[in-house]
């Protein structure tokens, strides 16, 4: 087999991490490289570290040309443009995972509000199936529209799931405090990224309820409490490239240990290839998955407040993007779901 | 007036930090720079920033030269040590700055388990002021033997002071995310502040109540809210040298908006020359403070889940640590409380 | 006396550090903040570490403003615009300091050549003066229009005077290797200054001959050797906020040690209050310099080779602009060279 | 065929990054972890990224072991232990590589006088051979010890290799000014590593003819020209974790250009899979080879001073380490050379 893979925003940090990753992809091969800025310039002269891996020249990504060349296409754009490719890729009897937010969010008016952008295809949004794996594995394998979860979001559902799942905790005054590498923010530039305001800096912003992430984390927590949750989502801004961390508080509805609830965690994610428990007394560092598709989790409990601290780490272009969307295309293909991503070992130090 | 100043633990990070700072002090002088490891050697060559412009040579400190030659010592050392050296300073009529954790908590046993180390000054630990000026300002200008406050507790206490005086939150269920950059961790070599290992590396540490300031934290809330308080306390470290950013989640009793808490603050808070309160929707950054005595708050109220949040920002070695004792001092000798604090203005970038 | 001050650029990086700098200058007050972008806001809420210590309100920076109510006028801006606003101010009595590069070439054809730019005020150029105290200090006193020099030459200019002075080593050959941190390119935003692009990253730019520093330095180094030289410079940005290093390399004309020339940089630099060379064996680090006026410059003899290497250390953003903009001010005006810069000393770490 | 391979000093960086890439060498399995600190425990304790990718304990590596276990031993140790482990390795008929210095000088005497050490294995001195692919091949292919290159010497050998190869340059006044980051010092603690002491710092280290790397290089160049070499190389610390740029300067015997000088490189590099090549225009950066085996070159030639710039960018870890060693591990059992090494692509941003 041999995956035909087109990427539409392939310049973007998004798009350049799933060049990187298919890259060793025995079974995928990435035939189109959309970008709106670099058409008809070779991706090995946009990015210097490509060169002799990478022989695609930019294209324009129009939907025909997506719907005829290629078996997946992988979105990498802003809000609001993947929904006008989506249709006649799909129509056209392929599959599409969009790393955007067009997709994300079940609830029309929800998207519509959070986005302040209409939604112009709302069938396709009935359609689309949430793409993190470890949650919702089966939908996937059936779907053909993939919406591949936010960055911030895997990290806090993977931190959640087995809790909520079990009923365990409190499903009122949860917490996610989250700690971002600066990558998350894109290519784009503007005074938020330069580098003399960042360094050396930390920062707190669109906290108390304002991020866009906040709707689409509760979306998951509410599929998993089966009842609607509102959360605290606090993202912060850590100096460094890559790396989310999220520190997740938890009210206990009754005692439980360290070591029972990491019992129930190693037992839930037991056949996931890509979560990883830590032992007790060991919490995860960004730096353990830099590169990698890995989340890695561990938790401790705090007797004296009754309540569990869950800390999950991944890096946020993969398992929180262009991995994970890797991810996502294995299944939707029928392949071993760790394909071509196991090579992607993380980089220490 | 010229106060004549001794540091025991010079060369360290917060004694080099008392040394810039004392250097634009119109009223005081170093006299006695004390050192375990350099001594007979210059300060300058040590470090050499400070070449012509500190023409100290390291000495002993013993308690006898200190006490004899300084008006005031500052000691910037380990736990356990400084209240060897705090009997004879004070029985010579001087006056004692800790900047380390001896004295700063009243309760001997609370002391001795958190530091597992036996308290061997307890009538002392009975007459030490806890020495933040913002809250404890009348108490410390009386005080002959200051505990100058941890770095993290400046930060979480200077965030909640005014909502729980107020009563304004339950004192249940209070959380400290907390950030800091990693000259905390003090000029001590070992594996966790190798630069590979903390470059582009974001992490949790002593969380869950593990963290010594934990109770130091829940002291002064009590002080606050006249009761006792258990606290979430979950610190963190950031790749960055300098700077503290604590995220404060409190439950609001009652509705309240931005607008007004924001009020509240700059009423708490309208004659300190170092807290600055920021408009609303604007959140502070560490390195708006960088360099200088200043803690930065700013804070949002989230509707959707009847929570407050305060970002409270300091330069740990500043006023979470060097800076923080010279105001300390100023009130001691009845100077003005910002002499010699100003002339550090933030660096930006 | 108060010099009246007048910045236009206030909030670029030059024209910021100059606010922080100003702050503690005795003698001077700011009393127009000249701005493009901010017309009308306060500084303090474009920059909040300004907050409560900066009062004033962005203005546009007309000629005939800065004429009529500053007694000084520096300018950070981009070159062409300051040799439009000095004629009015120079012609009102005023002095006038450019952090830009309009009037440091004294040749109005290599200008043009290098920076593509007619040179409107060709009389004003032949009455600028360079304004490096250390190697021009008596035509500074009797100037009234000062070329702040630019922050690469800085370096290079001091690291080379005592050996092209003394005619110690051959004009032929000389080699800067400069690196630089970021805000050196300024707070303008582009992908080159992108945090996720400069972050653990390293490069060379506008190497052999390209940089428009060189004919700067080249001009300073004919001042001191008597005749024309042609040198390779070659700069490097390290992923660093503030901070120069320059590696000048010379062939040795004789033999000779590293102590012998290093007693000539002490006694060439003796009476300079902000150039510390260091003792033998000991090459200064650009964190030793860091926020001051400081210029910290070590060498080795290197007796393979018959070279000698110079390194020199600055803060860009201080004795490579803001810093040394004020030590010449303090000159125009008669004042002590070190009026106001003392405070600043250099943080560590 | 499955080569086994034995580490000794696999906790080391040099080590683990072996275990990275050798994870994904299809031809070989790590059998043994030899580790001085860590007997007895997993590998993954230690390096929690190594978590469910690494299933070894760390393990006393003796020489038998080694001989006994291994068809190729990797030394990753600190000089003077690596001689005492080869004899026994090969004697018993297998391989060894040592990442080290302790055979990578031919002539015994100037070991002795740059390590300070006596060199206890001479014979088999004489039988190592230099483990720099792209010049020394054949020999490798032929050898069963093989001295791989020092991270800064295979920087400064590939940027030199073909102008000397061709004598277009002066053999005298060579200067490679190089910059690596920090984990080139490896994992030992001490305050030159301290988070604190290198982050926002640059500095210039044992320049002038004071680094071990010195008399490698010079024996290298020295083969290249046919005739002894003296050259200046100094090392500087730039504050990121990996990454070595050389600057390397050389006078041109006769005029050429940009252009001519790159079709000499392009053609000597034509058949190398891990050296590119980059065009006109384009000098490399540390982060385009960031956690790959290549080795990226720019050059420029400086037409006012009759120089040629070469820039050569590696990443220390990987071309400078314990890539090349597996590149020479390939060479030696006769496996193509690119074999597992392909998978590790720039990781960019």
């Amino acid at each position: 087999m041999s995956i035909k893979v087109g990427i539409a925003g392939a310049t973007g940090y998004g798009g350049v991490e799933l060049l990187r990753l298919l890259g060793n992809h025995p079974e995928a091969e990435v035939v189109l490289a959309g970008t709106e800025s670099y058409v008809g310039q070779e991706m090995a002269s946009v990015y210097p570290h490509l060169a002799e891996r990478v022989k695609l020249t930019g294209r324009e990504a129009s939907p025909e040309a997506l719907a005829a060349e290629c078996d997946v296409v992988f979105t990498a754009l802003p809000h609001g443009v993947p929904m006008k490719l989506a249709p006649a890729v799909l129509a056209a009897g392929k599959k599409f995972i969009d790393l955007g937010a067009d997709f994300r969010l079940r609830n029309t008016a929800a998207f519509e509000t959070w986005y302040k952008h209409k939604h112009d295809a709302v069938e396709l949004q009935a359609q689309a199936v949430y793409g993190l794996p470890e949650l919702y594995r089966s939908q996937i394998s059936e779907a053909s529209l993939v919406a591949n979860p936010g960055c911030y979001p895997t990290s806090c559902a993977l931190a959640a799931a087995p809790l909520l799942k079990e009923g365990l905790v409190e499903t009122k005054g949860i917490i996610f405090d989250s700690k971002s590498g600066v990558s998350g923010a894109g290519r784009g530039v503007n005074l938020g990224v330069h580098y003399a305001e960042v360094n050396e800096n930390f920062k707190a912003y669109n906290i108390a309820g304002a991020h866009r992430h906040t709707p689409e984390i509760e979306q998951t927590l509410g599929d998993l409490a089966g009842a609607p949750i509102l959360v605290s989502f606090s993202p912060h801004l850590v100096p460094m490239t890559r790396g989310i961390l999220t520190t997740a508080y938890f009210q206990l509805k009754n005692e439980a240990t360290t070591d029972s609830l990491l019992g129930l965690f190693r037992e839930f994610y037991r056949d996931e290839p890509f979560v990883r428990v830590r032992p007790a007394g060991d919490l995860p560092q960004t730096k353990q998955v830099w590169g990698s598709n890995y989340c890695d989790i561990g938790l401790q409990v705090d007797k004296r407040t009754g309540r569990v601290l869950v800390v999950a780490v991944i890096d946020n272009l993969v398992k929180g993007a262009a991995g994970q969307a890797i991810q996502n295309m294995n299944i939707l293909f029928g392949l071993p779901e760790t394909t071509g991503l196991l090579a992607a070992a993380p980089v220490y130090p």
